[in-house]
Protein backbone atom coordinates (compact mmCIF):
# COMPACT_ATOMS: atom_id res chain seq x y z
CA UNK A 1 0.00 0.00 0.00
CA UNK A 2 1.27 3.52 -0.59
CA UNK A 3 2.19 5.85 2.64
CA UNK A 4 -1.59 7.30 2.65
CA UNK A 5 -3.28 4.39 2.40
CA UNK A 6 -1.08 3.26 6.02
CA UNK A 7 -1.65 6.62 7.01
CA UNK A 8 -5.96 6.05 6.86
CA UNK A 9 -5.66 2.91 7.70
CA UNK A 10 -3.31 3.35 11.18
CA UNK A 11 -4.63 6.56 12.09
CA UNK A 12 -1.45 7.94 12.17
CA UNK A 13 -0.50 11.23 9.69
CA UNK A 14 1.94 11.04 7.33
CA UNK A 15 4.32 13.84 9.07
CA UNK A 16 4.33 11.15 11.83
CA UNK A 17 5.02 8.34 9.58
CA UNK A 18 7.54 9.90 7.97
CA UNK A 19 9.34 11.15 11.64
CA UNK A 20 9.30 7.49 12.33
CA UNK A 21 11.11 6.69 9.30
CA UNK A 22 13.52 8.93 9.67
CA UNK A 23 14.22 7.95 13.42
CA UNK A 24 14.01 4.31 12.12
CA UNK A 25 11.36 3.46 14.80
CA UNK A 26 9.52 2.24 11.35
CA UNK A 27 11.52 0.09 8.12
CA UNK A 28 11.42 1.73 5.00
CA UNK A 29 9.20 0.49 2.36
CA UNK A 30 10.23 -1.04 -0.74
CA UNK A 31 10.93 1.27 -3.16
CA UNK A 32 8.62 1.60 -6.20
CA UNK A 33 10.13 4.76 -7.49
CA UNK A 34 11.23 8.33 -7.00
CA UNK A 35 10.12 9.57 -3.59
CA UNK A 36 7.72 5.79 -3.96
CA UNK A 37 7.56 3.22 -2.15
CA UNK A 38 4.99 0.46 -0.93
CA UNK A 39 4.19 -0.99 2.61
CA UNK A 40 2.86 -3.81 4.10
CA UNK A 41 0.89 -5.33 7.19
CA UNK A 42 4.31 -5.14 8.70
CA UNK A 43 4.55 -1.71 8.43
CA UNK A 44 1.29 -1.66 9.76
CA UNK A 45 1.30 -3.60 12.86
CA UNK A 46 4.71 -1.84 13.68
CA UNK A 47 3.10 1.45 13.45
CA UNK A 48 0.14 0.29 16.04
CA UNK A 49 3.31 -1.19 18.03
CA UNK A 50 4.66 2.22 18.18
CA UNK A 51 2.22 4.38 18.80
CA UNK A 52 1.24 1.93 21.55
CA UNK A 53 4.82 2.36 23.15
CA UNK A 54 4.69 5.87 22.62
CA UNK A 55 1.16 7.16 23.43
CA UNK A 56 -0.30 4.68 25.50
CA UNK A 57 3.53 3.85 27.04
CA UNK A 58 4.93 7.39 27.03
CA UNK A 59 8.46 5.85 25.83
CA UNK A 60 10.57 9.28 24.77
CA UNK A 61 11.67 8.09 20.88
CA UNK A 62 15.15 6.95 22.18
CA UNK A 63 13.51 4.42 24.81
CA UNK A 64 10.63 3.67 22.08
CA UNK A 65 14.01 3.00 19.63
CA UNK A 66 15.50 0.11 22.33
CA UNK A 67 12.54 -1.68 22.77
CA UNK A 68 11.88 -2.29 19.10
CA UNK A 69 15.16 -2.96 18.24
CA UNK A 70 15.06 -5.67 20.92
CA UNK A 71 11.82 -7.01 18.87
CA UNK A 72 13.54 -7.38 15.90
CA UNK A 73 16.06 -9.20 17.80
CA UNK A 74 13.85 -12.55 18.43
CA UNK A 75 17.28 -14.76 18.39
CA UNK A 76 18.53 -13.44 22.18
CA UNK A 77 19.15 -16.50 24.61
CA UNK A 78 15.36 -16.79 26.53
CA UNK A 79 17.14 -15.14 29.31
CA UNK A 80 18.41 -12.04 28.10
CA UNK A 81 15.39 -11.63 25.81
CA UNK A 82 12.93 -11.39 28.80
CA UNK A 83 15.34 -8.84 30.74
CA UNK A 84 15.77 -6.71 27.59
CA UNK A 85 12.59 -4.75 28.77
CA UNK A 86 13.77 -4.01 32.29
CA UNK A 87 17.00 -2.85 30.88
CA UNK A 88 15.60 -0.42 28.33
CA UNK A 89 12.75 1.41 29.30
CA UNK A 90 13.96 3.58 31.85
CA UNK A 91 13.79 7.25 32.03
CA UNK A 92 17.13 8.50 33.87
CA UNK A 93 16.41 10.26 37.24
CA UNK A 94 18.05 13.22 38.34
CA UNK A 95 19.92 11.53 41.21
CA UNK A 96 22.99 12.21 42.77
CA UNK A 97 24.59 9.11 43.02
CA UNK A 98 27.49 10.02 45.46
CA UNK A 99 24.60 10.73 48.57
CA UNK A 100 24.96 8.66 51.76
CA UNK A 101 21.39 8.57 52.00
CA UNK A 102 20.69 7.26 48.29
CA UNK A 103 23.40 4.69 48.52
CA UNK A 104 22.18 3.59 51.92
CA UNK A 105 18.36 3.45 50.49
CA UNK A 106 19.68 1.51 47.67
CA UNK A 107 21.35 -1.25 50.04
CA UNK A 108 18.12 -1.52 51.35
CA UNK A 109 16.42 -2.25 48.50
CA UNK A 110 18.70 -4.62 47.54
CA UNK A 111 18.81 -6.57 51.00
CA UNK A 112 15.47 -6.33 51.21
CA UNK A 113 14.54 -7.58 47.42
CA UNK A 114 17.15 -10.63 48.38
CA UNK A 115 16.40 -11.42 51.25
CA UNK A 116 12.97 -12.87 49.72
CA UNK A 117 15.27 -14.99 47.55
CA UNK A 118 15.28 -12.80 44.25
CA UNK A 119 17.45 -13.24 41.95
CA UNK A 120 18.32 -9.54 40.73
CA UNK A 121 21.03 -8.46 38.62
CA UNK A 122 22.69 -5.50 40.93
CA UNK A 123 22.95 -3.07 37.76
CA UNK A 124 19.15 -3.21 36.62
CA UNK A 125 18.24 0.31 36.36
CA UNK A 126 14.77 -0.57 38.22
CA UNK A 127 17.02 -0.91 41.67
CA UNK A 128 18.07 2.62 41.50
CA UNK A 129 14.50 3.76 41.06
CA UNK A 130 13.71 2.11 43.94
CA UNK A 131 16.07 3.64 45.80
CA UNK A 132 15.18 7.08 44.50
CA UNK A 133 11.66 6.15 46.09
CA UNK A 134 12.86 5.03 49.03
CA UNK A 135 15.39 8.05 49.57
CA UNK A 136 12.64 10.31 48.81
CA UNK A 137 9.89 8.65 51.03
CA UNK A 138 12.82 9.83 53.95
CA UNK A 139 13.99 12.67 53.21
CA UNK A 140 10.13 14.17 53.30
CA UNK A 141 9.49 12.09 56.78
CA UNK A 142 6.86 9.90 55.05
CA UNK A 143 8.67 7.15 55.85
CA UNK A 144 5.49 4.83 57.86
CA UNK A 145 4.51 4.59 54.14
CA UNK A 146 7.43 2.24 53.48
CA UNK A 147 5.63 0.49 55.95
CA UNK A 148 3.61 -1.41 52.07
CA UNK A 149 7.09 -2.34 51.28
CA UNK A 150 6.64 -6.13 52.12
CA UNK A 151 3.15 -6.07 50.30
CA UNK A 152 4.67 -4.73 47.45
CA UNK A 153 7.62 -7.41 47.32
CA UNK A 154 4.59 -10.13 48.00
CA UNK A 155 2.13 -8.73 45.24
CA UNK A 156 5.06 -8.02 42.95
CA UNK A 157 6.30 -11.89 42.98
CA UNK A 158 2.56 -12.61 42.16
CA UNK A 159 1.58 -10.64 39.24
CA UNK A 160 5.45 -11.23 37.86
CA UNK A 161 4.92 -15.13 37.51
CA UNK A 162 1.06 -14.60 36.23
CA UNK A 163 3.16 -12.64 33.43
CA UNK A 164 5.95 -13.97 32.67
CA UNK A 165 4.26 -17.60 32.76
CA UNK A 166 2.00 -16.08 29.97
CA UNK A 167 4.59 -15.39 27.39
CA UNK A 168 6.94 -18.32 28.11
CA UNK A 169 3.78 -20.38 26.99
CA UNK A 170 3.98 -18.53 23.62
CA UNK A 171 7.26 -20.23 23.06
CA UNK A 172 7.56 -18.77 19.49
CA UNK A 173 10.63 -16.56 20.09
CA UNK A 174 9.11 -13.34 18.00
CA UNK A 175 5.81 -13.17 19.63
CA UNK A 176 7.43 -13.66 22.87
CA UNK A 177 10.03 -10.83 22.97
CA UNK A 178 6.41 -8.48 21.55
CA UNK A 179 4.51 -10.22 24.68
CA UNK A 180 7.52 -8.79 27.34
CA UNK A 181 7.66 -5.54 25.52
CA UNK A 182 3.76 -4.91 25.71
CA UNK A 183 3.11 -6.98 28.94
CA UNK A 184 5.95 -4.42 30.66
CA UNK A 185 4.79 -1.10 29.30
CA UNK A 186 1.18 -1.21 28.66
CA UNK A 187 0.85 -3.76 31.71
CA UNK A 188 2.77 -0.91 33.65
CA UNK A 189 0.01 1.76 32.44
CA UNK A 190 -2.79 -1.05 33.15
CA UNK A 191 -1.75 -1.83 36.52
CA UNK A 192 -1.19 1.86 37.46
CA UNK A 193 -4.62 2.91 36.40
CA UNK A 194 -6.04 0.08 38.07
CA UNK A 195 -4.02 1.21 41.72
CA UNK A 196 -5.56 4.57 40.84
CA UNK A 197 -9.43 3.46 41.06
CA UNK A 198 -8.35 1.06 44.23
CA UNK A 199 -7.28 3.89 45.74
CA UNK A 200 -10.83 6.23 45.28
CA UNK A 201 -12.67 2.66 46.45
CA UNK A 202 -10.49 2.64 49.48
CA UNK A 203 -11.10 6.00 50.29
CA UNK A 204 -15.03 6.39 49.26
CA UNK A 205 -15.48 3.08 51.37
CA UNK A 206 -12.81 3.79 54.53
CA UNK A 207 -14.69 8.14 54.67
CA UNK A 208 -17.90 7.23 54.45
CA UNK B 1 18.16 31.83 55.49
CA UNK B 2 19.44 33.44 52.43
CA UNK B 3 18.99 31.79 49.27
CA UNK B 4 22.42 30.74 48.59
CA UNK B 5 21.79 28.62 51.99
CA UNK B 6 18.85 27.55 50.50
CA UNK B 7 20.29 25.59 47.93
CA UNK B 8 23.04 24.41 49.32
CA UNK B 9 20.98 22.94 52.11
CA UNK B 10 18.92 21.37 49.44
CA UNK B 11 20.93 20.83 47.01
CA UNK B 12 19.21 22.68 44.10
CA UNK B 13 20.72 25.23 42.08
CA UNK B 14 20.02 29.00 42.29
CA UNK B 15 18.71 28.76 38.96
CA UNK B 16 16.36 25.94 39.50
CA UNK B 17 15.06 27.78 42.86
CA UNK B 18 14.40 30.84 40.96
CA UNK B 19 12.41 29.12 38.41
CA UNK B 20 10.06 27.05 40.80
CA UNK B 21 9.46 30.45 42.66
CA UNK B 22 8.82 32.02 39.02
CA UNK B 23 6.75 29.46 38.48
CA UNK B 24 4.52 29.53 41.87
CA UNK B 25 5.57 25.76 43.08
CA UNK B 26 7.76 27.36 46.08
CA UNK B 27 6.14 30.57 47.98
CA UNK B 28 8.32 33.77 47.97
CA UNK B 29 10.42 34.20 50.95
CA UNK B 30 10.00 37.52 53.18
CA UNK B 31 11.68 40.30 51.31
CA UNK B 32 14.02 41.82 53.70
CA UNK B 33 15.48 44.52 51.18
CA UNK B 34 15.92 44.93 47.08
CA UNK B 35 16.37 41.54 45.55
CA UNK B 36 16.86 39.76 49.13
CA UNK B 37 14.51 37.30 50.60
CA UNK B 38 14.77 35.17 53.43
CA UNK B 39 13.66 31.55 53.25
CA UNK B 40 12.67 29.29 56.40
CA UNK B 41 12.47 25.37 57.02
CA UNK B 42 9.15 25.12 55.38
CA UNK B 43 10.57 26.23 52.07
CA UNK B 44 13.36 23.89 52.34
CA UNK B 45 10.70 21.12 52.50
CA UNK B 46 8.68 22.46 49.79
CA UNK B 47 11.81 22.35 47.93
CA UNK B 48 12.25 18.42 48.53
CA UNK B 49 8.81 17.68 47.46
CA UNK B 50 9.28 19.52 44.69
CA UNK B 51 12.39 17.62 43.48
CA UNK B 52 10.50 14.42 44.57
CA UNK B 53 7.78 14.88 42.70
CA UNK B 54 9.22 16.03 39.38
CA UNK B 55 12.90 14.42 39.73
CA UNK B 56 11.44 10.87 41.13
CA UNK B 57 7.44 11.12 40.19
CA UNK B 58 8.77 12.57 36.47
CA UNK B 59 5.52 15.08 36.94
CA UNK B 60 5.40 18.13 34.63
CA UNK B 61 5.59 21.75 35.85
CA UNK B 62 1.53 22.07 35.52
CA UNK B 63 0.77 18.10 36.99
CA UNK B 64 3.44 19.59 40.32
CA UNK B 65 1.36 22.76 40.37
CA UNK B 66 -1.48 21.11 40.89
CA UNK B 67 -0.69 18.22 43.06
CA UNK B 68 1.03 21.34 45.52
CA UNK B 69 -2.21 23.60 44.92
CA UNK B 70 -4.01 20.27 46.92
CA UNK B 71 -1.30 20.32 49.28
CA UNK B 72 -1.94 23.89 50.09
CA UNK B 73 -5.77 23.55 50.82
CA UNK B 74 -5.63 21.02 53.61
CA UNK B 75 -9.29 21.63 54.43
CA UNK B 76 -11.08 20.17 51.32
CA UNK B 77 -13.62 17.47 52.66
CA UNK B 78 -12.07 14.10 53.65
CA UNK B 79 -12.86 12.27 50.33
CA UNK B 80 -12.22 14.99 48.05
CA UNK B 81 -8.41 15.33 49.57
CA UNK B 82 -7.72 11.95 48.98
CA UNK B 83 -9.43 12.08 45.63
CA UNK B 84 -6.83 14.74 44.57
CA UNK B 85 -4.17 12.91 43.68
CA UNK B 86 -5.78 10.68 41.78
CA UNK B 87 -7.52 13.28 39.12
CA UNK B 88 -4.35 15.62 38.74
CA UNK B 89 -1.28 13.63 37.70
CA UNK B 90 -2.07 11.78 34.80
CA UNK B 91 -0.06 12.97 31.16
CA UNK B 92 -3.16 13.21 29.00
CA UNK B 93 -2.79 10.46 26.19
CA UNK B 94 -2.67 11.06 22.60
CA UNK B 95 -6.03 9.30 22.02
CA UNK B 96 -9.34 9.65 19.93
CA UNK B 97 -12.17 8.84 22.17
CA UNK B 98 -14.17 8.38 19.29
CA UNK B 99 -12.66 5.04 18.32
CA UNK B 100 -15.50 2.25 18.63
CA UNK B 101 -12.41 0.16 20.30
CA UNK B 102 -11.54 2.23 22.77
CA UNK B 103 -14.82 3.27 23.80
CA UNK B 104 -15.64 -0.80 24.37
CA UNK B 105 -12.44 -0.67 26.25
CA UNK B 106 -13.64 1.66 28.51
CA UNK B 107 -17.02 0.27 29.11
CA UNK B 108 -15.27 -3.05 29.80
CA UNK B 109 -12.75 -1.86 32.46
CA UNK B 110 -16.01 -0.06 33.83
CA UNK B 111 -17.85 -3.23 34.06
CA UNK B 112 -15.11 -5.23 35.39
CA UNK B 113 -14.30 -2.41 38.00
CA UNK B 114 -17.85 -2.70 38.70
CA UNK B 115 -18.90 -6.39 39.09
CA UNK B 116 -15.73 -6.13 41.99
CA UNK B 117 -17.74 -3.73 44.05
CA UNK B 118 -15.29 -0.63 43.44
CA UNK B 119 -17.01 2.79 43.99
CA UNK B 120 -15.66 4.74 41.70
CA UNK B 121 -16.34 8.13 39.13
CA UNK B 122 -16.68 7.53 35.98
CA UNK B 123 -14.69 10.65 35.11
CA UNK B 124 -11.36 10.24 36.31
CA UNK B 125 -8.42 10.04 34.31
CA UNK B 126 -7.60 6.17 35.64
CA UNK B 127 -10.61 4.90 33.99
CA UNK B 128 -9.48 6.44 30.85
CA UNK B 129 -5.78 5.10 30.81
CA UNK B 130 -6.89 1.72 31.66
CA UNK B 131 -9.07 1.63 28.20
CA UNK B 132 -6.04 2.96 26.30
CA UNK B 133 -3.81 -0.17 27.73
CA UNK B 134 -6.78 -2.38 27.14
CA UNK B 135 -7.07 -1.24 23.47
CA UNK B 136 -3.36 -1.58 22.87
CA UNK B 137 -3.07 -4.80 24.20
CA UNK B 138 -6.48 -5.73 21.63
CA UNK B 139 -5.27 -3.87 18.09
CA UNK B 140 -1.93 -5.80 18.94
CA UNK B 141 -3.11 -9.11 19.40
CA UNK B 142 -1.79 -9.85 22.81
CA UNK B 143 -5.16 -9.96 24.38
CA UNK B 144 -4.10 -13.13 26.34
CA UNK B 145 -2.34 -10.93 28.62
CA UNK B 146 -5.38 -9.52 29.83
CA UNK B 147 -5.94 -13.19 31.66
CA UNK B 148 -3.72 -10.74 34.36
CA UNK B 149 -6.99 -8.20 34.60
CA UNK B 150 -8.57 -10.00 37.73
CA UNK B 151 -5.30 -10.58 39.48
CA UNK B 152 -4.42 -6.86 38.91
CA UNK B 153 -7.95 -5.99 40.58
CA UNK B 154 -7.48 -8.39 43.68
CA UNK B 155 -4.07 -7.17 44.11
CA UNK B 156 -4.73 -3.52 43.88
CA UNK B 157 -7.51 -3.90 46.61
CA UNK B 158 -5.06 -5.09 48.69
CA UNK B 159 -2.55 -2.43 48.27
CA UNK B 160 -5.16 0.37 48.25
CA UNK B 161 -6.53 -0.93 51.33
CA UNK B 162 -2.82 -1.08 52.65
CA UNK B 163 -1.65 2.45 51.44
CA UNK B 164 -5.32 4.40 52.45
CA UNK B 165 -5.58 3.20 56.02
CA UNK B 166 -1.64 4.39 56.89
CA UNK B 167 -2.68 7.94 55.08
CA UNK B 168 -5.80 7.97 57.19
CA UNK B 169 -4.06 6.47 60.60
CA UNK B 170 -2.38 10.22 60.43
CA UNK B 171 -5.36 12.23 61.06
CA UNK B 172 -3.54 15.50 60.90
CA UNK B 173 -5.40 16.46 57.20
CA UNK B 174 -2.17 18.53 56.32
CA UNK B 175 -0.36 15.27 57.20
CA UNK B 176 -3.20 13.07 55.22
CA UNK B 177 -3.30 14.98 51.64
CA UNK B 178 1.10 14.62 52.06
CA UNK B 179 0.82 11.15 52.29
CA UNK B 180 -2.04 11.12 49.38
CA UNK B 181 0.20 12.78 46.93
CA UNK B 182 3.88 10.68 47.96
CA UNK B 183 2.26 7.51 48.55
CA UNK B 184 0.13 7.93 44.92
CA UNK B 185 3.19 9.31 43.09
CA UNK B 186 6.63 7.95 45.01
CA UNK B 187 4.82 4.53 45.62
CA UNK B 188 3.90 4.12 41.94
CA UNK B 189 7.46 4.54 41.08
CA UNK B 190 8.67 2.26 44.02
CA UNK B 191 6.06 -0.59 42.75
CA UNK B 192 6.76 -0.59 39.71
CA UNK B 193 10.87 -0.86 39.50
CA UNK B 194 9.79 -3.23 42.29
CA UNK B 195 7.43 -5.21 39.51
CA UNK B 196 9.87 -5.07 36.99
CA UNK B 197 13.07 -6.62 39.38
CA UNK B 198 10.10 -9.45 40.25
CA UNK B 199 9.60 -10.07 36.43
CA UNK B 200 13.86 -10.31 36.33
CA UNK B 201 13.65 -12.62 39.26
CA UNK B 202 11.00 -14.56 37.38
CA UNK B 203 11.93 -14.88 34.12
CA UNK B 204 15.50 -16.19 35.71
CA UNK B 205 13.92 -18.72 37.47
CA UNK B 206 11.47 -20.26 34.72
CA UNK B 207 14.38 -20.11 32.16
CA UNK B 208 16.86 -21.93 33.90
Amino acid sequence: MRIAELSSRSGTSIPSIKFYLREGLLPAGESTGRNQADYGDTHLYRLRLIRALMDVGKLSVAAAREVLAAVDTPDLPGHSLLGAAAYSIQKPANRNPDDPHWQAARREVLERVRARGWEVDEGVPAVDLAADAVAAYRQLGQEDLLACFDTYLEVCERIAAQEVGLVVARQDAARMVEGVVTGTIIGEVLFNALRRLAQQNASAKLLQ
